[in-house]
């Protein structure tokens, strides 16, 4: 270019006024979203290690894998993408909004976990009609305290301003996050034998799923409230409601610890219960035959299964039903791992065609 | 478990009368949902080559990057997420869904392929109020025709029904993308000097951008319909508002396979615009001088502008303006790549402070 006539200097130039201008008034503010996005740096920071490559606000997220200090051989990237579903609204009703952060970090945390997979780094997508700063650090800042605690990078991640979408301060959250293990401690579900024992660890609450068919009985049909305190739970139902999303890495990293590898398989219990999730990492010819007797369903179950009369196999199919995550391992460790992990045996892998059995069956 | 009295052998129950199913009043139908995923394999399958491991239907999604054959030797991840604005509400209002999917990830390869990265693998997030297997399958099939076309593996995603969120008929779809740059070829913008050039490429339509204003200028002020064929587009309405976000990682292959490493950092021309998003890789010292006359801007920013009395310089920060790519080369060199890769060069790096100047201003 040769021409040098007349030259502007300026900042973004909508930033300045964005009041007036047409953008703004199409309902997406340039300066509020830059308002937002200024302070993100701060929260995220401590997120990052010396993996971490380059500042905020880069096109893409930069993460150099320090596969020595890691000692693993030959990576394999695990990745997964995921909401927090209709528990968004239970956020929504208490304005808490750092909870749900946390809950979408630590069940992609868990979702990779299974396979042995450690986490690298996480990035969200936050999309709202317009965004509001003071929900926006809650979020951000919860995101940012579990991916802290797991040693996961939060690397990334778009705020959408998407009017006409999204309900007046209603607003969506997703994220993905990318771990890695040595391909020869992958878990693929090939070392499940029959006679392993099924160790399950407790769940906090909900995690997130089965949010749509609690909140039609709670409140639709129970007509509740959040603030109410239904006998047996002990807590309020907003408490209740927002519980974490339980990380289950700590109790990874200790059976990855443990001398002749007893970890053979997991399963996460999300949405579709111990009933969709088990079969997962079933091999063929195996079930897996499940007590749900041998621990104690935690009173939210109680008092939704009844106040919806909901069939009771259905809700281990729509609910965690207090068993967060089952791991398979060998059927004589069973009672030590168990009981190092602060879980119980719930069941035991059978001779079957790759399906979960329950004896005896629920509600019978 | 010892106890072996009464076992219950099925199939996942609630899939089975998913009318009856508490779940599916509450408005959440699990049936549907695997239905909807049951068909999901065939599509995604042939973006998967020898590095994807596993299958569909894993809890995380694996990929085992082969370093040798791709030549790297310090490996550097480049992650990146986002959405596709409310581009969504013209494929809602076309009933047309395959190419939003195509729209997103080529959007995500070009935020990646600005750092030097070649993609590896995508994951998408996909949420609406009911899940439409139809509406779904073109969006993963449009997903998939774009991963393929970039040689990137679709492994993995998430289909969320969130009754209550989302308007009927509507539903919102991010992604994330993951992709690999030897640290060597990692462009950072330090490599960027006074006297580069800069290379506008050519955009495919709005890409993914100012969508709200568009629609709102258009559709409200003007009173268009998508079937209108405004003068001098050439096309509908509707056409034009649907053109796929370009995919500008062919540009890069043939870069990276220069002698001398020409280029010297790229910006993707998203949100922002080129006022937003050049300074994001300009060095402390330089600015962008930019020549708005080098380029033929498209009759559609014509409409927007005068029909929305746009303010000519807010048109830069909404809007890619018919540029989505901008490469800083060599300025010797400018010509010649310009020419090469089909862009023109539409501005220089001068000495100043970071932002961006325009020489001509716009409209004056």
């Amino acid at each position: 270019m040769t021409t040098k006539k007349k030259t502007t200097l300026r900042k973004p130039a909508v930033a300045k006024n964005s009041k007036e201008s047409s953008y703004a008034k199409a309902g997406v503010d340039v300066a509020l979203g830059n308002q937002v996005k200024s302070g993100i740096g701060a929260i995220v920071r401590p997120t990052h290690g010396a993996e971490v490559l380059g500042g905020i606000g880069g096109f893409g997220g930069l993460f150099r894998p320090d596969f020595k200090k890691r000692g693993i051989k030959d990576p394999v990237l695990v990745s997964s993408v995921d909401g927090v579903g209709t528990k968004l609204k239970i956020a929504f009703a208490t304005d808490r909004h750092d909870t749900i952060g946390e809950d979408l970090v630590n069940h992609c945390i868990n979702d990779i976990a299974v396979t042995g997979a450690t986490p690298l780094f996480f990035l969200d997508y936050i999309a709202a009609a317009k965004l509001d700063p003071r929900v926006l650090k809650q979020i951000i800042t919860g995101l940012s305290r579990a991916c802290k605690a797991a040693g996961c990078a939060l690397i990334g991640g778009e705020t959408a301003q998407m009017p006409g979408l999204y309900g007046e301060g209603e607003y969506d959250l997703a994220g993905s996050i990318t771990g890695i293990v040595d391909r020869k401690n992958l878990l693929d579900g090939s070392r499940v034998k029959v006679g392993d024992a099924l160790v399950g660890l407790p769940a906090n609450g909900l995690h997130t799923n089965g949010y749509s068919l609690a909140r039609k009985v709670l409140f639709d049909l129970l007509d509740l409230k959040l603030t109410d305190r239904p006998a047996g739970l002990g807590t309020t139902l907003g408490a209740e409601l927002l519980k974490v999303h339980r990380n289950y890495l700590p109790a990874f990293e200790t059976l990855h610890a443990m001398k002749g590898k007893p970890l053979h398989a997991a399963a996460h219990i999300t949405g579709g219960g111990l009933i969709d999730n088990l079969p997962r990492i079933l091999p063929k010819g195996c079930d897996a035959l499940i007590n749900p007797l041998s621990w104690k369903v935690p009173a939210i179950y109680g008092i939704i299964g009844r106040g919806g009369k909901v069939d009771p196999l259905e809700m281990y199919q729509v609910f965690n039903m207090g068993i967060g995550m089952v791991l398979v391992v060998p059927g004589k460790e069973g009672i030590s791992i168990a009981k190092k992990l602060g879980g119980r045996i719930i069941g035991e892998v059978t001779k079957g065609s790759g399906v979960v059995r329950f004896s005896p069956e629920p509600g019978k």
